[in-house]
């Protein structure tokens, strides 16, 4: 378990991840943009941090020290720069946000210690009619950590990254008790020393922490062979505005409803995920890499469908539509002939030899005869390198002025041809309106029996408020999804910007549900406010 | 979608399942029986149908006439055998309780024909004080369908069985949507016209219904392949005391919790499941049986474990510890001098059969590696001959006298030895206290990577006050069952019986989040009083 009491700084603070990786477009995009977008015009400079300029924090001197009482003077931070850091997240919104003068930012930032510090802030938040945004890695790309009041008087960013650490490892059920705050990397080298891994690789992996992938109900790039993070979760501790809850335990159990379920994607507003128990396994022995190309999409997608629902057992597919391979080569500059046309996919295998020999053999075999064609490791090989990088060439392109979001859905089989098309006429019509051309890119991310998810990347061109055009697109975005028999998220969440349709997709029967069991253990709405839910602030009863 | 209104009555009115299939003892269990628990008393024998007494419905004249107006007056039923068919379940104390002169039943029982009925009925019975105890195929042993009032003035039970049918059949996805009320087998029959099966197979299968399942959250005995009817649902429809609640559709969504998780295990507390979608797959081209045996119990269970880690693929796979190993050969009066000692084990592989002899050299493999042997397909296909006769037995051994009843629970790997020797522990001491012997086998019979359910089936003599002993009994069993890592229950479910100590196993705090969803849903509390939670009649808000 850490010690230190100061939230990370070594993170770039208006941009992704590490500044020293941050890097400018490549000559070759550079070269391409203006083919594909038009012109475009570089923006005005980011401001710098010590130029941002925040209000002054809502927090009474009594709120202070009543705070530090809980958690030592050393945990409360009031500074401009530790604000600003947690103000919210990496959208690209958050991106622009985060580039202007003028900043909405939490009132402070708590740093609790331990679960029960976790449990005693929330409580005398819940007294004191004050805001809590739990933080994690700070990751969400869907304003879930936006710093809302809700109504209340103030709001505090609670940073849960000092609770980290391996509590219990079990190597004969293969499962592990983590604290929520242990982030992806941490928790991985813990589990290294036992010969063990998790096995969870979303693209917030070296940031993110395994309470905020519980409460994302994150989904990894190797979720093929390893599952959905919220698969993984066995059991969670939970700290709520009035009191502890414990659920979880023993595999299979068919004891009343799975009631941990609801903290998986709960995405803080019902408390503070502090302890989690998750199934790892053994460190794989070796990994195999293979490239695949397809005609076409649609012949593609069929034969994702037909590993997922034969089980064939890859850790790691992906298929890239035709406009995500032809770019996927220019990005990379190099030529390859063979795979100019068509869909180009990744696959990875991981486990023993013999384990790792067989599926891939399985695989391959269903790939083959659905008119895929293998292409060698390289093409998968340089996808594992670039895995964590991406997030730094929309910086870049920002930098630039081009305009630059993801967006993700899932369906069944059956809708997703639809659907993959809905989305991207959405996209299209809607830069579209505001007379700008866009590059819409797409590919299958994660595979299920019965259905798969589209990640789209977009690239445009926006000139007026960009924010609000984007505001505009996406809207238009997200009514096409809940048309076509898509989800509102696969992986990204809900959070304040999908909350609308997430209402829609559950409807008032599950709108209900959740309101009821929020004003159960948060009855004065403290929590996260505003994420999934509409902000509702009452006097503590 | 059938249309008969009167619930079906084939079935054996106080026993299991189908009376022409009831059969006596096998001589050679006769003859064993008072090695192992002394001399045994043949009880009195049951009472007749006709001679059952019950009280008068509590329904009024304004009851009947407004369920009527709702259902229609032939989907009313109010006479003493269907009433007396609507009492319970088919845990041993359900049949004991079915041998006796004095019997508590419903007040009525109504046969809703579609989702809009229920509904209404529902509302009805919510406006008018009657609780309302969902019933499907009525194979709970856990006491779900015990006609308690809970403070209500009558109680109604509401037979789902002309929900019945398939509505959308999706080859691509590989999903099917049914009316909740189908049973197993027409599931099956009418997959099967279209090539694909669910591949469901508890032992109720016969007779319970999709509904029932999910509400349960059933498992099967092809769980190592096809996974626990809980991954099965991919969407639902259900019927609240407050309206109609839809969730689910696209899979792999990360909008929110699952919150259709909710119904899944409420066993009727929230409302009635009208509609599901489920992931089906093609049926099986091939399958292929194989014995096990292992020098013990302890060398079986890693060995288990390690199919489950490994993901070998078995679409079944059990292991019988040394008792039910030895029982099992008595019973089938086979010598099989290769199986009388150790622990025998039965493995299922279905599938194509290129993926069929994949996974069962896989497997092979791996069960060789850690000391198993195998003996053949005979004993595998013995057991799926048998697979749904056992309960059979058990009217036999209470026909003369002595008691048979089983339990199960789940543990991880790591505490799976303890649990299984507490668990024997407080039954052989419990029947020791009533001065019995006790014979008591266990079997895995559903594994997971973390951990595996235990299955126990217990042969005593209980010469007192049946019931009463067995109560005590099974307390002290529960209390080693939470006490040891153990979930109350695996897949038969909570019920009454298990309330109490799901209570225990999900804590206060679970309780919290239960109450707060049903008291949104059910603020009158008629649904299903008593079960999952203690009854609390309310007048409707």
């Amino acid at each position: 378990m850490t010690t230190e009491t100061t939230p990370a700084s070594t993170t770039s603070w208006n941009g992704w991840g590490d500044p020293a990786l941050a890097k400018d477009l490549p000559l070759a995009v550079r070269a391409l943009l203006p083919t594909i977008l038009g012109r475009i015009r570089r923006p005005e400079p980011p401001t710098a941090l010590a130029d941002v300029v925040v209000a002054a924090s809502a927090l009474t001197e009594q709120d202070r020290a009543g705070l530090i009482s809980i958690v030592g003077d050393d945990a409360l931070h009031s500074d401009d720069e530790t604000r600003i850091r947690h103000s919210g997240g990496r959208s690209t919104p958050d991106l622009l946000r985060l580039r202007q003068t003028h900043q909405a930012v939490p009132d402070a930032v708590v740093s609790p210690g331990d679960h029960d510090e976790v449990l005693r802030v929330l409580g005398f938040s819940s007294e004191h009619d004050i805001a809590v945004i739990p933080f994690g890695g700070g990751t969400s790309v869907v304003g879930a950590l936006a710093p809302e009041r809700g109504g209340h008087r103030a709001v505090i960013s609670l940073d849960l990254r000092r609770l980290s650490g391996l509590l219990h490892f079990d190597e004969i059920s293969g499962e592990a008790r983590f604290l929520a705050g242990t982030t992806g990397p941490e928790a991985e080298r813990l589990l290294t020393a036992h010969g063990f891994e998790l096995g969870h690789f979303p693209q917030s992996f070296l940031y993110a922490t395994l309470g905020g992938f519980a409460s994302a109900r994150s989904s990894g790039q190797n979720s093929a062979g390893n599952g959905r993070f919220d698969t993984m979760v066995t059991a969670l501790r939970v700290a709520t505005p009035t009191g502890e809850i414990a659920l979880g335990g023993a595999p299979g159990s068919a004891a009343g409803p799975d009631l941990m379920r609801l903290f998986l994607g709960a995405e803080g507003i019902l408390g503070v995920i502090t302890e989690l128990s998750v199934r790892v396994h053994p460190l794989p022995e070796t990994r195999r890499y293979e490239g695949w190309t397809f005609p076409d999409f649609e012949r593609g997608a069929d034969a994702l469908r037909l590993v997922a629902q034969l089980a064939t057992g890859p850790t790691v597919i992906r298929l890239s539509d035709e406009a995500e391979t032809g770019i996927g080569l220019a990005q990379h500059g190099r030529v390859g002939k063979a795979l100019a046309k068509g869909c180009s996919a990744v696959t990875v295998f991981e486990g023993d030899a013999a384990s790792v020999a067989e599926r891939h053999e399985r695989t391959a075999r269903v790939l083959t005869g659905a008119g895929g064609r293998p292409t060698g490791p390289a093409s998968a090989e340089e996808w594992a390198r670039g895995r964590f990088g991406a997030p730094y060439l929309r910086d870049a392109l920002l930098d630039h002025g081009a305009f630059c979001e993801t967006l993700e859905t899932a369906a069944t089989w059956a809708d997703l041809p639809r659907l993959k098309a809905a989305v991207t006429d959405a996209i299209r019509s809607g830069f579209g309106e505001h007379g700008s051309k866009s590059l819409i890119m797409c590919h299958i991310s994660h595979i299920y029996p019965t259905g798969a998810a589209l990640y789209f990347t977009i690239i445009g061109n926006l000139r007026g408020e960009v924010l609000d055009e984007w505001n505009r697109i996406k809207a238009g975005v997200n009514d096409a999804i809940l048309a076509h028999g898509g989800t509102i998220s696969h992986h990204h969440g809900v959070g304040r910007d999908h909350a609308p349709w997430f209402s829609r997709e559950v409807g008032e029967g599950g709108i209900r549900l959740l309101r009821a069991v929020k004003d159960e253990l948060d009855p004065s709405g403290i929590m996260n406010p505003g994420a999934l839910l509409p902000a509702v602030a009452r006097a503590r009863s």
